[in-house]
């Protein structure tokens, strides 16, 4: 498809240049629509990536029939909430059909990734392709080559259908824009998808995509993970290459941006990690730590994981789903014979998220910043051997659409540059009327709000209720030590089976 | 020792603090000198670290009989070249006898540096005494806690009797400071001891130590090593902590500091860097790569070490003497059937040079850091499986007084951040008048420099010549990728082996 933009330094309006890109995406929407839908499309978005792997390597499912019912899923996702920048129909298919080729000569998969379709953030490169952020002002630039990101995952098999939206400056946990608009919750439209890789968590959380690719430096990829159901993975910030995206962050070094995985499953996380990790980037991009990714078998079996509880971060309360959540975890977690649960009580978060938000002097920020995570260090080894700390993703379930303000549950693991997980509690908890509206047994009627941040955050339970976040996902995250991410995956899967819950997101959703 | 200073915040003049200071040290000199010389004195200060260990280990030497031979042999070395900031007598004395009681109650060491006297860079903090890192004005500061790497080497039995000299600001590649005044090269007094931690560097060049600590943010480490011929290690930038080191550049991070070991001997480096990342001090300093110091058995049996030589940094040209050393390394190993040597054409070393000088945009700067590492690593990439570098440490033998000016040599790796070692090719080759005046086949007679910095250099040498220059040691410096840590240092091992290389400092030194 031809794509001949109009730009600001072309002489538009910025009127004219959003809905130039609005016109592009919806006529890549159209052409993935052009064959009817098959009968095994529902089957094939509805697998998670594990199994998908398996049909795509043995010859099951070519890639082609793989990639056609997620370009025609993403299409009517898009319709939905309005979470793609544009789609490949063209690529896709290309790619698909070359891949199909190569099964049908060697009779085996060119890579992990043979066949697996996977949705991408507007922000990383794709050559050829308009790379611009958010900003109406950047369309026009285009992307001289991949993303080192996409070129690995293109030589494991990867194909690249779907690019989705971010809000301008990314710097936000909503998705909007003056270029694509509002991106909303395909659980609740009147609630926020997160941001700013929303895009991608609303699409993956509609099933338009098992697998995709986000960016995170104060919560963007764990959430949008959180807010629609899925798992979203933070890694430590060296582990994976970032070279190829576009960011008006680029050279800031007090807190590193992340790239990472958001999924339909636990297993999506870990073989994108291993995929990624195992091609060695740090060859290439050299900011990166030449790590391999560790082998985590039976690291849980010899000793018990032991499970750090921080209930609230001592800033913002948390909604009552969210607490209700965390009290069912625990409930299980503690009859388990594999897992030992303790609190963890939070160390002045409220610091973290006050170095986070002072930029102004950049050299003692990052002083304050690395005698911070020395102490947040030094009081992990005093509490002795808690492997992971399981927290809240944020102060509530997905805000109402403009009402997202505080990042403290998701960046405070940024500023320590832990990895940090998202994955959802599905069919455990969600919110409900008669689940949460009655949960005064763990709240006072009348709380009485400890800071500005925390009393609009409770303002919002006040004003909307369990009735408002209706239908809404509720989600937990799980923290690791820095450099522990291979531990933190296998920790998560620990807690999901010892919990008794699901390690991929349930194939049936809204709307379907 | 009593200890009460003069600071200028309690009303001194400068030169005040300074006779202050001066009187102070040599007061622990004299104290160094009470008890007379042993006839085993000589013996132990010629014992290299791996040597010592075992002595001490057995109990066939007493931890207070070695320390006492290290601190009068430092006194001396104060005496000969002015290295010293001060002796610690009575710190020393009374560790030792701990250990000695510890090895007769257990009849075994304490850890794997028992008894081993090591000497620290004066700006790294011990609790208790006086922080100034060269500044006047700083004299006063006193340290609350030892530095972390301090801790775990006196957990492994450590011996800390004398801390030494370095520049006012840290940022120079010579020694003198208003507080204490100029350290000497001790094989040529006309010439610098190198810097920043060029105490150091005189010190173990007397052996009046054989392991000391050092930092280096430019060449800092390898520059004084150089001079005084012994080993100097910068190892990639988050693997030792430098928590509790004190320097006005702290919060930078555009250019990591790294501290590091000056020995001896290259097994004294070796043990240096494998207790200290052994103690795993990732978990107390969470800036660094959770990374263990990985084994290299083997590691150039299977295959040939690989090995690029880099002549010239494009930018500034080395002195004869250098060029000589290269030749003649070079030489041996080409005949040897364990290392392939191939050239190693520098890529844009000028603009290496031109982005550290530049810290007056800081964002702009790193981002501009970070794509210049990414092309390097490409560029090493396309070159094929070379091993390591090895090149100058500097663009001549130690400088004359205040005529150091140009640290490309150094710098070069620290603003890539790849571990780097410089190491002394003594009786090999050294400054003589009749070997380097005459290497004419090698140079142009009338050499035209390439700018301004290269013009600096080569006027140098044109005016001193092999004759100005007599005595002081050749260096050399080997350079690996970032995290290649332990590679590069086995890597070293098989070159000096090939290349019939002493792999520890001669026993006699000038003046003994």
């Amino acid at each position: 498809m031809s794509d001949v933009r109009k730009t600001i330094a072309g002489g538009a309006t910025w009127q004219e240049v959003a809905e130039d890109r609005r016109r592009h995406r919806d006529a890549t929407v159209a052409e993935s629509r052009i064959d009817a839908p098959l009968p095994e499309d529902l089957s094939i978005i509805n697998t998670d990536v594990e199994e998908l792997v398996k049909w795509l390597a043995s010859g099951e499912w070519s890639a082609t029939i793989v990639v056609r019912a997620f370009l025609r899923r993403a299409g009517d996702a898009q319709g939905m909430v309005n979470c793609v920048a544009e789609l490949l129909v063209d690529r896709a298919l290309e790619r698909a059909e070359w891949l199909d080729r190569y099964w049908v000569e060697h009779k085996k998969p060119v890579g992990p990734l043979h066949g697996i379709p996977i949705s991408v953030k507007e922000h990383i490169a794709m050559k050829g392709l308009d790379l611009n952020a958010g900003f109406v002002s950047w369309v026009g630039r285009v992307a001289e080559e991949d993303a080192l990101l996409l070129q690995i995952l293109w030589d494991a098999g990867a194909v690249f259908y779907a690019r989705t939206t971010q809000p301008q400056t990314l710097m936000h946990l909503e998705t909007s824009s003056n270029l694509y608009g509002v991106c909303a919750n395909p659980f609740n439209t009147s609630l926020t998808a997160g941001g700013s890789s929303g895009g991608e968590g609303a699409l993956i959380g509609l099933r338009g995509s098992v697998l995709g690719i986000g960016t995170d430096i104060g919560g963007s990829i764990r959430s949008p993970a959180a807010n629609n159901g899925i798992f979203g993975f933070k890694p430590t910030s060296e582990r994976l290459p970032t070279l190829g995206w576009s960011a008006p962050m680029e050279g800031c070094e007090a807190i590193l941006g992340t790239i990472g995985p958001l999924s339909t499953s636990l297993e999506g996380i870990k073989l994108f990690m291993k995929t990624a990790v195992g091609a060695k980037p740090w060859l290439k991009s050299p900011n990166l730590v030449a790590m391999d990714w560790r082998d985590t078998t039976g690291l849980f079996s010899e000793k018990k994981l032991k499970v750090g509880v921080m209930w609230d971060d001592g800033v913002v309360k948390p909604h009552p789903p969210i607490a209700r959540a965390l009290c069912k975890v625990i409930d299980k977690l503690q009859k388990s014979q594999k897992v030992e649960v303790v609190d963890w009580i939070p160390k002045d978060h409220g610091r973290a998220w006050s170095i986070i938000h002072d930029v102004t002097s950049l050299w003692s920020a990052c002083a304050e910043r690395d005698e911070y995570r020395r102490q947040y260090a030094e009081l992990w080894n005093e509490r002795g051997d808690v492997d992971v700390i399981l927290c809240p993703a944020g102060p509530g379930v997905a805000p109402k659409l403009d009402a997202a303000r505080y990042w403290g549950y998701t960046s405070q693991w940024n500023l320590l540059d832990y990895p940090a997980v998202a994955f959802p509690i599905h069919k455990c908890v969600s919110v409900r009327k008669d689940g949460d509206a009655a949960m005064t047994d763990h709240i006072p009627l009348e709380y009485i709000p400890r800071c500005e941040a925390d009393k609009d955050n409770w303002s919002q339970w006040e004003l909307y209720g369990a009735k408002g976040y209706k239908g809404a996902p509720i989600s937990l995250q799980l923290v690791g030590r820095r450099y522990d991410d291979e531990k933190l995956l296998a920790a998560l899967e620990v807690i999901l089976k010892e919990a008794d819950l699901p390690t991929a997101s349930p194939p049936t959703r809204p709307w379907v």
